[in-house]
């Protein structure tokens, strides 16, 4: 049987970026050459970046795209890579002449200069983050390429993402045309322990397909998402055979040994297979196979994250890439000695480092001593840059001219902050971060235009009690390494306060924040109505009064900052939710 | 053949207000059996309001439509109204045991205390405004129901909005059946013209069905969408036999001639008719027939609106009924003497009452004696509450502290406004305005938290040149009815400026706005590229700087406070673009 040698490219692609992205690409497939593969694999969408959203509807767009592709069999070919089958996922568009486009989210096989064969994505996601039946035509077409390996050949078959989530599909129709490997190109966005749902569902695919099969997925922040790679190959027996590092760019490089096709392609007709609902294409790739690589590779089984790790590494991978991606110098953000800031700082010096990490303490007249001790501390530990600038004059001479009180009081030091932060950010060009967590944001603690000012929230996802177990991890992971740990400890210890009003503290409005966040993760990610809550044990007072909170909320929350995404059933995008909405549990 | 008296009930329900929405159809359903009618049709998902959004996705919302329908039926049976026959739009779900659920778009015909029919939508938008394909399984029965009328019986399909929008679905296979009326519910929102679509529309499916067609339109505002009404029933020659007003609460009375059902339904087996994919459903509605109305009916109608006529009345719906469905006691706004901040105050007077509506000049050292003249002239004119706030001693204590030049000073006292503004709300309860047209928004010619700040925005979708336009109409309007214009004709003239640096004009920064809005309508509403709008005879260097302004803009405008929608290709919720993108025309 003839062994082939996969490249899996797990690589970061730009929304927008076609000439980058190809750029990226075309070094990817040299990487794989170097290394001897005699197949390469690139992410769903990869040419134009996932999501594209709207984007899609530009025609210009679209033209740029196929443009592109072929801009990039050609450059390969250029760099004497014609010999070098290439999968690449790009946006497509067909139909009819005079009618309207039907646009595609695509494969195609790059070979000799040209696209050789493309496959066009059956199952599109509407669900969640994802939104292709508003963008795409489903395909309903099988595409199997017979690809020269040594002297023989082997029959792989394209697919795309959620086709991979779905039985009966494409990959049953593999087993039926008698493929040797089924590929998958994703772009997969994170969420805790996906891990751990995505290899037994390849595994269950390739059971089906009766085939191996190799997934390639994205990597890296695009907006609220984050792409977490964990490409991997399996066996058809379910076997895990390579699987890369999550939250890094990787090729995963891996010898599979495939059976050798053995059918003639041209006398098998372009219809359904007996029982299947869809149409196989047969493509043969003509021209001489590439000379495969020297000695074995074996792509090897990188090492798990557990729970809180792989939160932490997303949240800086997120985090990171929206700031180099939108070409911003640096970032700024208030620090109040408080968790959240704390945490956000240290994120941000994880993602870019310490001298692109601006903190602000803006002490008030409640501000306690500890808490501009502790913001100086975190400086300190991380080493990122600090100023001190009180902010009392400024809402004095506000209260000189307005007659206020309670609340408003309040609100009116968290707008000056955030006069104060967009003003430096104007001058010196850094990018303001927002600090608010989603339990805060859940039940409308913030004040709009104050501490919710800013352009990302790298914690808009992160449940308050989640926070403190990222910034214990955080710091016992410092401390097992022999480095500092970033957060002050009494920033964790001490009881969570805005200091807007003398003795202020959280729960003097709020639960205690694990009963709150328990409420929270029914009622916002279960969908779980007020009876179900109560059925499952919390007290029907406090939940009436947590999802009171949350139904006030909502207006505010729309207003805040876009941020990182930790799971699919979340705050932000995700999640729409009517502004108008009387709908109470009770 | 038997005469039925339709009564379409064109009304505002507030999504979530499932009580609140089935008093409200129950009051129609009163109405309508009080002018004689023996048929009463109501608007798409009018029991839950549209669009539900992700409230779709709660289970206990799924059950409290449910039980809100079951409700309204024993209620209209209790008011003695179990005769008559009422189509409701509502939220259901079915599936089979142990499997999710599949939530519907239905539509519910109430007889005798009880449901006795449902049609389930089959054509489910998932573009511009709409995202159906994320919620609803699409239906794949027609429901026809046969209904008694005087001693005879007339067959009846129901059919839900976008169903009437696909040629060859539901009312190709209702002429196969044979039946005398199609009843087609809507939750259609306003856009720019849209009547002169809606006629020709109902007409051709009048034609494909071989049957009238009753169509009945929800009213009134829904966070960033307006629907505005125009319900009307056209027969089956095309020609318009009765429509309702825009924009207004009504209730449309018609009677219609309607061929006798003959064949018996109980023969009739629940199969396809030859040639069409979809199964018909038959039910009977059994007990006796209401009796006929007294005299006769004739709907009327409605006079037409005009271009910028229709535009200033979904604008003052839109406003209204975001303030009042989300119960806001009265709005806020800053008054600079523009014309942008004039217009959007004439609009909130015409929305709310004089009463309801706080103008503040806040004057900065910049601005002129013109602007504060003609914000003081607006008020007087208007009849809004008005004072005076001037921030030049906020401004200067944040200078005192920061080391702040050039676009961060202008940017600074947009940004005092704002909170000014939010100081006033927090204090006062207003809801603030804000006041930025399409225009500025689209090139980024605002403050992020400054002028930007607020929670809703009346010209959001409405280019410069159409606000002037706005203007002038509603002045020539009010001088016609012999009262006084509201907006001062000196802000209608006077070249638009920002007042933030000495003898500031948007002209400094920005083309005329009347060749800035061409190339905005073509690539942001038309989604032209860069070719065709230089192919359109667009001069070229302009086209880039135009381009070049609203790709860097996307962020900010993302920014920005929920509107009023005027045709569907606008930014916001409809516009679905990547932050993060670097797409480029060139």
């Amino acid at each position: 049987m003839p062994t082939l040698r996969l490249a899996l490219a797990q690589v970061n692609p730009v929304v927008g970026d076609l000439a980058g992205n190809a750029a990226l690409l075309r070094g990817a497939a040299r990487a794989a050459a170097a290394a001897g593969a005699g197949l390469v694999l690139t992410p769903e969408l990869g040419l134009t970046g996932y999501p594209p959203e709207d984007l899609v509807f530009r025609r210009s767009f679209v033209a740029a795209s196929q443009a592109a592709l072929r801009g990039l069999a050609g450059d390969l070919a250029a760099d004497g890579l014609a010999d070098l089958p290439v999968v690449v996922g790009y946006l497509d568009a067909d139909g009819g002449a005079g009618l309207p486009a039907r646009r595609r989210n695509a494969a195609a096989l790059l070979h000799g200069g040209r696209v050789v064969a493309r496959y066009f994505k059956h199952h599109l996601p509407n669900y969640g983050v994802f939104d292709e039946g508003r963008y795409f035509t489903p395909g309903d077409v099988l595409t199997v390429v017979r690809l020269p390996v040594g002297g023989a050949a082997v029959d792989v078959a394209l697919t795309v993402c959620e086709d991979l989530w779905q039985a009966g599909g494409p990959f049953a129709v593999a087993r039926t045309a008698g493929v040797g490997l089924v590929v998958s190109i994703n772009a997969s966005p994170f969420e805790q322990d996906k891990d751990d749902l995505r290899l037994p569902l390849v595994a269950r695919r390739a059971a089906e397909a009766g085939a191996p099969v190799a997934y390639v997925n994205a990597v890296g922040g695009q907006d609220e998402l984050v792409f977490d790679g964990d490409s991997m190959i399996v066996a058809a027996d379910g076997a895990l055979l390579a699987r890369a590092p999550r939250f890094a760019d990787h090729l995963l490089v891996h010898d599979l040994t495939l059976p050798a096709a053995t059918d003639d392609p041209a006398q098998v007709p372009l219809v359904a297979p007996p029982g299947a609902a869809l149409v196989v294409h047969r493509v043969a790739v003509t021209g001489p196979a590439r000379a495969g690589g020297a000695g074995t590779a074996e792509g090897g089984v990188a090492d798990r994250l557990d729970g809180t790790a792989q939160v932490w590494r997303a949240l800086v991978v997120g985090l990171r890439d929206y700031v180099d991606k939108n070409r911003f110098p640096s970032v700024i953000l208030g620090l109040s000695g408080g968790i959240d800031s704390s945490v956000v700082a240290a994120l941000a010096v994880d993602a870019l480092g310490p001298d692109r990490v601006h903190g602000v303490s803006m002490p008030s007249r409640y501000s306690s001593a500890h808490s501009r001790d502790d913001a100086a501390d975190l400086a300190a530990r991380t080493g990122c840059a600090y100023r001190v600038a009180p902010i009392q004059e400024m809402v004095d001479q506000f209260l000189a001219h307005l007659s206020l009180s309670g609340l408003a009081v309040e609100n009116l030091q968290a707008r000056v902050r955030g006069v104060l932060l967009m003003s430096l950010s104007n001058s010196e060009g850094h990018l303001v971060l927002t600090t608010g967590n989603k339990s805060e944001l859940a039940v409308g603690y913030s004040t709009l235009y104050g501490d919710s000012v800013g352009g990302f929230n790298p914690l808009k996802d992160v449940p308050k009690t989640l926070v403190w177990e990222l910034a214990r991890w955080r710091n016992a992971d410092a401390a097992a390494r022999g480095e500092v740990p970033p957060v002050p400890e009494n920033a964790i210890t001490k009881p969570p306060s805005a200091e807007l009003r003398p003795d202020q503290r959280d729960s003097d409005s709020l639960p205690e924040y694990d009963v709150l966040d328990a409420i929270l993760a029914g009622y916002v990610d279960g969908d779980a109505g007020r009876a179900e809550l109560v059925a499952a044990g919390h007290d029907a007072a406090l939940v009436d009064r947590v999802l009171g909170l949350v139904d006030s909320a909502e207006y505010k929350r729309r207003q805040s900052a876009p941020g990182t995404k930790i799971s699919m059933k979340a705050f932000g995008r995700d999640r729409r939710l009517p502004i108008t909405n009387r709908f109470r549990e009770r």
